[in-house]
Order: structure tokens, then sequence, then C-alpha cells
């Protein structure tokens, strides 16, 4: 025999989801419907009240409650400069630095035509948009540094030259990790940041 | 400034699900936000058929959809013997090979002091219960080869003991996993699986 229908249903919508595998939705599923059903209970409310209540912000795509986000909405924020990331977990990462205080652009995902998505999946044409209407200086491309992020960088700084090729373009600097150990760094890391070495 | 408020409410929920920690909570909240809006309204859906459908059988406190599970009212299985496992996972494990067609009693844990839980806690009662009322011949106590399994496994011997103290009660061997490595199996294993070695 198996797990009841209704369960295993639990385990694999849980499974479907990133970064639960099959084991720990099928942990996940039973403990939800026997020892902890209480917290079946808050998820299932929470998870409604998401569902009405949280969307993407018209500006920059960041996650909000509010028609446009709290950053975007910010008089004290530099309205010059943009930092482009790829979801709205690499934008808490950057404000949880408290140094940055310009704006950011929200992509949802980088071109991967493995995974079918085009650039047209993306919010890139809205970027675009923002830099034609609003005096922006310079844009800088947080992609993650791997072979999707750096061509997603590429195929941006292409759209933006189109209109405006004079903007100041970046991409966040490739080195070797504050607090990490050479060991364990990839080879084309370490050419990078050879590459790149500072005068001491 | 941080995630919404509603966000942050979901990932806290999330990460208080055993085997999901801050990040992946913080990860999975904002997919389920944003991106994952079908999968949220999936899940909240059959979270609330699980809450409502989904109980605990009243003979072996397996997970089922009716007042006895699907095992205890098989008529062809073996009455005489029952395996005892903390939790259903366990039964669904030993189900997957095929080969035990005897009952099962669901403990809900081991006894952890240090987690609060107690005997009283545990579904050991009415393992006695059944001990008491039915012909049963063997009880073998499948808890986890580890100290709370052990003494959880030693309680429930003693209280078994005191109404029946001729039936016969036993533990899953102990020893080297098939396909496993000496390498990589503990010094423990290694002692067990020594004194219990079989002649070839």
């Amino acid at each position: 025999m198996s797990l009841p229908r209704k369960v295993n249903d639990l385990s694999e919508v849980l499974s479907s989801l990133p970064g639960i595998g099959p084991k720990l939705s099928n942990r996940l599923a039973l403990y939800l419907s026997v020892s902890g059903k209480d917290r079946a209970q808050m998820l299932s409310q929470i998870l409604d009240q998401v569902i009405t209540d949280i969307t993407q912000c018209e500006i920059c795509g960041n996650v909000t409650e509010t028609t446009i986000c709290e950053i975007c909405s910010d008089e004290l924020r530099d309205k010059s400069i943009i930092i482009v990331v790829e979801d709205a977990l690499d934008l808490y990462s950057i404000e949880t630095t408290h140094t940055y205080k310009g704006l950011y652009h929200v992509l949802g995902g980088v071109i991967s035509p493995i995974n079918g998505i085009g650039p047209e999946e993306l919010n890139i044409n809205s970027l675009v948009a923002r830099i034609k209407d609003a005096k922006i200086s310079e844009v800088v491309i947080a992609t993650n540094p791997n072979v999707e992020g750096d061509s997603t960088a590429m195929y941006i700084k292409n759209e933006i030259n189109k209109i405006n090729s004079d903007l100041k373009i970046s991409r966040l600097a490739k080195g070797i990790p504050v607090g990490s150990d050479l060991e364990f760094v990839s080879g084309q890391t370490i050419i990078d940041s050879f590459k790149r070495r500072d005068s001491l």
C-alpha cells in the first residue's frame, strides 16, 4: 500500500517547489497531515493572504503589497542608478548591506533557452523604457556570474545601447569571495581575480 | 528595507517545518508570492483537504482517510505480528519492500526527555492494549538505531512484559547497510556487525 491519496497529492505539490526533493516532500506532507496540522492551517491561511495581497511593483518588478514598492516610492533614494537583479531575493541580499541607496530592476529570471525562457519572458522591455524616460546615469547588471547570467547581461547591454549608447553600464566584479579559501574557489574565479588584481 | 510583511510571515511558517532552513524558506516564500502563485493556490487547496480529511487510524496510528487504515482493515494480512515504527514514513519504507505482510503500530515519535516527549505523548498504551486484546505472537520494535530509539524500544519491552512476559519481542538487526562502504560506516556499526557476524 502507499500513502493516502491526499497526502500523496500534498507531497507532489511540495516536491514541485524549488529546493524540495521527493524525500523531504514526503516527510513534510506526513508532518503536515498528522502532528503538524496546526502548521498546515497557518500555512494555508498565509498562502491565501499572499495570493491576494502580494504583487509586483509596477516600476521595478520587486515584490510588494502596494502598487509601487517601498524602494521606488522612497524619495530619498538616488534615482540616477539602477542595479538589475535576477530576482527579489538578490535585491534583498544587496539591501542587507545597507550601503547602496539607488534603485533596482528585477528581471524575474535569466535568459535560458534550455528552460524555454527568452528575453520576452523577463522584465527587460520595462527596464529599457525606464532608461528612456528617466535621467539614469548608470546601470549595474548584477545577474549571477554564470553562463546564463553573463549572456543575459550582454543582451541587456545591447538593448540599452540601441537607445542610449553613452550610458555607463557595469557589472559586479568577479573575484575571490571574502572569507573563502583559495583551495575551494574555482579555477575561473582565480583567473578572473588574477586579471583584476589590485596593487597593494 | 525588508521583505513585505506577508511574504515574511509565509517564510517564517515555512522555516518552522522540519527540514526547511531560513535560506530555503525565504526562497520558497518569494517563489510562492510571485512566479509560483499557481503552486501557492494548489498548495493551499490541498492543505485544506488534508486538514479536514486525513486522520490517524484508530487501531495502529497510521495516516488514513478512513477510521481504520488500509493495512488494519486488510483481511489478508497476518494479524499475529506487529512492527512498531516511529512514524508513518518508516511504515511506508517497510511497505515498499513488499515482503512483510503483518501489522504495524505507529508510535508518533520516540521518548525524548530533551524535547519534552515522554511515553504518555506516544501511542504506547494503545500498543499494550492491542497486545492484551488480540492474539499477537511477536512484536518487532523498529525504532531507529540511536540512543532515543533504543531506550524507547527498552521502555516498550518492559511495558509489554508487565502484561505478557512470554511474548516474543525483537528488534531489527543492526549491521552494515547493503551497498555501503566500511570506510563510511560508524565504529559502533562495525562492532555490532562483528558481534553478529554470519558464518559463510
